[in-house]
């Protein structure tokens, strides 16, 4: 069993669903051993058994069949935070996952063992303001499995409450259960800030979270699309996996109000209009600069992509001139459906994302390949069978 | 030059960009005949020349290259009228067309002879309060050429307000460019009712609006999409046309309520929820009121479709308990570069709606093949060269 | 105890808040007794004894200070149902009550004995996908208390959710705070159909919810103000309850259209626009109409009151071709924050609608007394102390 | 008349509505002498006449009664510009005025000599995209009156174009006329960011545009209200003006961050929740980030005030993490009839706001005591009659 200290112990049998004294079922005895995939708040990754799960009347076991690799658990470890969420002692990593149910608890209906299913990391608590008008992504108490202190889904067998796994079609693999969360991200984004039919968007940044926001704005039916990056090969992929968009180097010189400008030009050239909508997807100060300049007037930014505490530079009195606005999310709420609707209506094909596939066992080496940037990875997968 | 009791011409001369005393260039010296399709207040059709056209600084003659046929113009032709808009003196049917630049009035910049343009047939008083809003479509005094008393487009040469002239990019065919009018009044609605990604889609009626709304739903990322209709051979065609689509035959007999409830339980036995956007293409009653049972709770039903000045059997309490909106659209403002993009972007091909097509000196065949049910027509071009 | 068969202490059993097993508390002493008043599926009213109060960990007993007499009740009275609520046992009326905390359950912990809390008597199930996205009032499976199978409030004690119990700030009355509930349906009206600061704003309908709406049309600021009604006396007081308002006399011959253009004349004399948002306060079909015709161009028709089930002579064409949307409401969502806050801000004062009061023990000549069209009441409160 | 090197002269012969040859009526013989306020590029004001006035077909002559004087007219003498508005040669000041109509162009109908006027000063080209989706604020080739290089209207007579002059009521003075600018900029950032009826608001900033923000809150139904300075002063009139509302210094000292987590549990002490919508109408930056703080997550800042071109130290993860947005305004669109219907109903009443008044002829002294900080002036109006 997990330490009683652990919080996610603790959120498991306080968030609510349990009414005191209400014994969970502990499922000490599971077939097959159950490795994780650990972080340290000194920077280590290793892999070693996962705690004891206990399994509540409202949770399921699921057997985790694929993994998938975002930047945040190359942050946790490496910089060992990421806003409030600290990494203060060992915890497992992943949020992108999608298996098999195992064992239903008790007051579960919609699932049984054997059902496919993707895993929504966040659970929240349904108490709250937030949560109670739907936005429980702002919910302050939610357990979010893969940010500390919440262990992960990157381990064989992962305890979830089951109102939070969504049950995948029988068409959809394992492979694309587990890029919904990241098309969440994107579709919350998408729901916040939504492209019209025929108008002209732009993507900054051609990492997995733009290369998806690509996909999206195609099966949004927005046109012309250009995306950029400072990175040719990556440009490169988006073309492959985009045909339909254009695309835009940004020079390591100039400055924000020059490359918008380019990007400005591009747009007119293709016979649009400039973007009334960019969706910013690096988080990186420089980019985000250049989506303000490079937005049409009375437009949005939408800040998709995570970055540093604070910004410097920002160009206000042009926002404020050309009363364009920024916005931002945080995480996804009730996307999941759509998302799953979205990817079995083939509109959108993220498969060609996955470039690496790592077993279980060998999941350290699998984050030491999408931390190296020699290796040119987009999106890793860590199976298991 | 057509009579001085002309309403065309006096709203040409009277729409606002001609100061006074400021003398149209007339263009009487056309180097071809132009023939017209004319319809009368006692409901016949025939053709002859146009009148003289008078071409204001403001202006372009285009040679029209094809003419869509529209349910209003077999409307115009048998009933009469539609709302206000009478036939009490013989005028030019036609307001789905594209062709070439003949000549440009002298304040005329963005276009010149040649070029290749689709005509949006309203031109708004550019004063009102709606146009100044933004929402032309509302304009009280629009010119809509096509609507009595305004001359169409079905002639060889058309003048118009060279502002509502949208320039096709150099890969847009003629016959996609006549097609542009019914896309902008799907895009229209869909502007005021969007689509999420990934939400299903439900549309009633699958005549050439219904299916355009169908390639527009999937255009913006819907799923499932469900068409429904009365006439087995149109659905038929909607699932060649949108193969992703699933359709529903209504029976002629039954109640709304009880084909609402079929469709609700087609849309979850697709695995997906109720839709909470229903796009009404048909006007008639029973199917809008079919709509507004099988909307989601909290959804709305966007009615595009037109017919009878008055509805009975509205489900009243049914709209309220549920909280459904009623939606409507006039026409449309803004839409045509949206719809040009679209169709540039290749999301959608409308194409295959054109089942027939024919020559301008045949045009009465057209109208006449267009009326005839036992044709099955779609859409029917009329072209020249 | 209230009998087993009785299904609201089914409700309170099933809904989602007791774990299995979990005994509730039974309060089966009262201080005082508890008299109540009944419906029957006869059409009789008569005052008896409440049956016994379940006291879930999760509720509370409330001692109602004041009840509000709503159409409904009448409703539930002489017509014995209202859309899918049925009177087919005998059940207690009353929706609009604020009291005194009794006692408190268990898992309570916002409230305590003597706190003064205004009812919300609508308890979701909280698990629907309505609940879910916070649109609560769509939940199918709500327990309104008040609306048959569910027992009311015009008992001396009510048991109660404590969730939907309203904690009143210590300057608010106990009369006040049963004004919240037909507040919060106009709120809720407000929010699906906000007023721009400075705009015109027609209301439908000098009733209860009709008075409501015109305070609430002054409290955002709307300007100018007109209320239409069939009854000079309802204008008369409409006039005195927001002496900025004017006031429009529907002519019992006449039509909608006829009106309407009355109505927008009006709006233009005071050196206005039409309005572009219409609150329909009746849910009478010719007053639906009239709102409709009324509207300006490319406006909204909220229809707050409820009517037949069926509704003919909706002016369909004038809605498309003037793109006026027709909005509905069911009760409220989350308004009652909202619905305190504007109470005890000053901004409306609402008790000068209570015109009659009766005692607890009177309960039946109240509702006789509001029965009555020759007693012109607008509001009758029930008291106990 | 004007030197022909004028922009302003050039604007108005070139706007659109002078067809190429009509002849613009000069009114060289002016009744009285048309003294006027200049400021130069180093920095100067000083008294002299104005340039003889060119009317135009669509023109008036408007007898100005009333002048505001407004932040940026300090900030045009001070700083020579405001974002590309450069003092490059001598204009005349000021944009918060009405008068009477001394003369109408030919073409004029709506308004004759005599009828009392609002001037709004933009007048935009009613020809670009924005003009054409009534997003005239962001018009790029507006000609605003009182920024450079065209002329504003502290003179005795100023032309204008007629469409953007606004009747007055018969009960309106020219001080509330000359108020309606300053209460269009607020309007605006109200149509975009509304507060709900019975919502809590934060205003930041006690300034004229923070406390007619202050009074639209209020009349917008919002309450709490609460409203923030470093002022002391300020605040004592923000507490006089608008007396439901509270209030909060600004410690000299201490973190934004800190700031927002005072003013947050102010809102919680008086029995509400954090704003969801704060109008920060400062620009300055500290203030800017102490908004982004104070704001409930989910919710937005709407930014009114303008500050520097560049802004350090933006919270960007507390925005992105909280899902807060943050909204700009440029100027307004279609405000004044709102802004007159409002100041018409009494709701809000503005001229508390007017500490001091100066005769045209002292408009100097007007500058200068508006930019004396030792003075506490709110708004200063310079007359004439």
């Amino acid at each position: 069993m997990e330490a009683s200290t652990s919080r996610l112990a603790k959120s498991v049998l306080t968030n609510g669903h349990h009414a005191s004294g209400v014994k969970p079922t502990t499922a000490a005895q599971l077939p097959r051993p159950n490795p994780a995939l650990w972080t340290t708040k000194d920077h280590r990754i290793y892999g070693a058994p996962s705690p004891d799960l206990i399994l509540g009347p409202d949770d399921c076991i699921v057997h985790v069949r694929i993994n998938g690799i975002c930047g945040s658990d190359l942050h946790f470890w490496k910089a060992g935070e990421i806003g409030t969420c600290i990494v203060d002692e060992d915890y497992i990593l992943g949020h992108e996952a999608a298996g098999e149910v195992f064992m239903a608890g008790s007051n579960v209906t919609h699932l049984k063992p054997g059902d496919p299913v993707a895993i929504e990391p966040g659970q929240p608590c349904e108490e709250c303001h937030h949560c109670s008008i739907g936005e429980y992504n702002l919910c302050p108490d939610v357990a979010f499995s893969g940010a500390p202190p919440f262990h992960g889904s990157i381990r064989r067998y992962h305890v979830h409450r089951a109102k939070y796994l969504h049950k995948l079609p029988p068409t959809m693999t394992f492979t694309e259960g587990a890029l919904l969360e990241p098309l969440s991200v994107v579709l919350h984004a998408f729901e916040r800030s939504p492209l019209r039919l025929g108008s002209p968007a732009l993507i900054c940044g051609a990492g997995p979270i733009g290369l998806i926001a690509l996909a999206a704005a195609k099966a949004s039916g927005a046109f012309p699309l250009v995306i950029t990056d400072v990175d040719a090969s990556r440009l490169e992929f988006a073309k492959q996996f985009v045909p339909e968009c254009e695309t835009f180097l940004v020079p390591i010189q100039g400055l924000p109000v020059e490359h918008a400008t380019a990007i400005q030009k591009l747009f007119l050239g293709l016979g649009s209009v400039e973007p009334s909508i960019v969706y910013e997807c690096t988080g990186v100060q420089s980019s985000v600069h250049t989506a303000a300049f490079a937005c049409r007037r009375g437009g949005e930014v939408m800040v998709i992509g995570v970055g540093r505490a604070v910004m410097d530079g920002l160009p206000f009195m042009h926002l404020s001139l050309a009363e364009i606005d920024l916005k931002f999310i945080n995480r996804y709420h009730h996307s999941w459906p759509f998302a799953i609707r979205l990817m079995q209506s083939g509109y959108v094909n993220l498969k060609p994302l996955v470039t690496h596939r790592f077993k279980l066992e060998e999941a350290v080496g699998a984050l030491e390949t999408a931390a190296d940037k020699t290796k040119t990875s987009v999106k890793i997968h860590i199976w298991d069978d």
